[in-house]
């Protein structure tokens, strides 16, 4: 199960009642940020989250609202006893950003390896730790697309697998030695007594995992719908509710609520959820119709909000 | 008149219900702010405080309770409609670590003049900006003195002079034109039919101003009792309210409360404001007493609490 916090629905400035737009996610207790504004470590705190445990740090683009507390948040997670290595993930140009910004995390307790504008990544889950991937096995896949905003900007999807279920009468059939089962499960190949086993030979089908995208700052672009497509769940920017404010949209290289609604449906994601709201509104909920008349199951951000995702069947 | 609002009061990390140690000085209309940690501009906010008329930004040291909210600020001031160059001051190294910063404000639409770690500075209110004095005339000094922190740190004092009253009796008698009056009020020289006039001719003695001091991070030595001599308020951290931290205190190089009493008590200040609270402590009142016993007008920081600071007589 994948445990989303919205830390907050913001863009442009950290305001007083509305955090920064940020994604937490915890899969079984390790942790994935996208993006650190200013103010972001509070409301992990707020949210009582943790720090020592966030493994990779995705940050979309170098816009103050989305990495100013980076500096800050590095800081706390070498003083939550973090000594394991942090990978962080930007678009063109984060290493001199990270560089620049280094003036004031000079001494972390860890190592941050920064991987710059990757097309896609393959990970594993090991105990303790979010590593890259460094055989056939994968549990998880992070895909990025440019995005079209005034800085280069990644749109992320990252797609969790679900493990096969083991066969036992396959197993069996194949005459797979049972002191071999649980590495095979896991998706490795293993050499015995001369013969190479594959996992293949007792596992089931593949089955369906999760897919969650995470698009901001963008104008809406056909490879937003290749990358978000199918997810369970479509995180995107709304920076504008009112259609009213399609000029302004356009200017600022943002979108509205409709625009999102749209990319949503042609992507054909399960759920919408909108986030990245301009300080000039309100009450974000007010603008939903131009949302939902375009693509029903949207939700409004809220800082704070949570969801779980769950593989299906 | 000098209107001050502590922004916040806490040390070392921004918390949920506490923002990072910052002061806002309002001195009619222009504004001086003193340390910009993450969250600085929410609280200017909360505050309802205005960015556009900061003309001047002191910081103490590079630590990021102290300086990580800079780039969002100075982004938040250049949103704001400011153009009027705006002067940053800091500590040794300050240079450096703004160039660093400036990865995330390439485009303000201002100057930024940075001073790095001067002694003293003299500067003049214009009815639109606070300037560097560039003559005889200065209506506001800074002091400045390197403290005992693990990172190069500046302690300010800032002395702001009161007008001299114009002495009718005396301008009269030394046959001063009616139409010089004025510029000579402003304590400027004035040339007129061949004759040097002088501001003493038209104005009675000298008056005592107002003397505001910051002081923080930093374990308490001698030099800060020659800055904060007599100021009317003396802004100081107390990192640790119990006495039993002393230990903690002289490790990571700040102050007990006992100690910062001790300094304002040495320094025969007017009263004594206690700040930047270690995340460990949560109610810094229960330890007022450790700073009483020692220099009776001590207060407690709050985040917003506003102090008006008057000329005397």
């Amino acid at each position: 199960m994948i445990d989303l916090t919205l830390l907050g629905c913001g863009g442009g400035m950290p305001m007083p009642n509305r955090h920064l737009s940020s994604l937490f996610i915890n899969i079984n207790g390790r942790k994935i940020l996208i993006d650190s504004g200013e103010g972001t470590q509070v409301a992990i705190r707020k949210n009582k989250l943790g720090f020592k445990s966030i493994d990779i740090i995705l940050i979309t683009h170098a816009h103050g609202d989305h990495i100013v507390g980076l500096p800050g948040l590095l800081s706390t997670i070498g003083n939550s006893g973090r000594t394991e290595p942090l990978i962080l993930i930007g678009p063109s140009g984060i290493n001199e950003v990270i560089n620049g910004l280094s003036v004031l995390f000079k001494y972390l307790p860890y190592e941050l390896k920064v991987i710059e504008n990757p097309k896609k990544l393959e990970f594993v889950f090991n105990k303790d730790l979010i590593e890259l991937s460094s055989n056939d096995r994968c549990e998880f896949v992070l895909n990025t697309k440019e995005l079209d905003h005034s800085s280069p900007c990644l749109g992320y999807s990252l797609y969790f697998k679900r493990r096969r279920k083991f066969n036992l009468e396959k197993a069996l059939q194949m005459k797979v030695p049972k002191e071999l089962w649980s590495k095979l499960q896991r998706e490795e190949s293993v050499e015995f007594n001369g013969v190479t086993y594959k996992s293949s030979m007792v596992l089931g089908d593949e089955r369906r995992g999760i897919k969650l995208s995470y698009v901001t700052d963008t104008r809406p672009i056909d490879e937003i719908i290749d990358l978000v497509r199918e997810s369970d769940l479509f995180i995107c920017e709304g920076t504008y509710g009112s259609d009213e404010d399609i000029n302004k949209a356009i200017k600022n290289k943002h979108m509205t609520f409709r625009e999102a609604a749209s990319l949503a449906y042609k992507g054909r994601v399960n759920e919408l959820l909108l986030t990245h709201f301009s300080p000039s509104i309100n009450e974000p909920k007010d603008f939903i119709d131009n949302a939902k008349s375009i693509f029903k199951n949207t939700i409004i951000g809220e800082d704070g909000i949570t969801k779980a995702l769950k593989f299906t069947n």
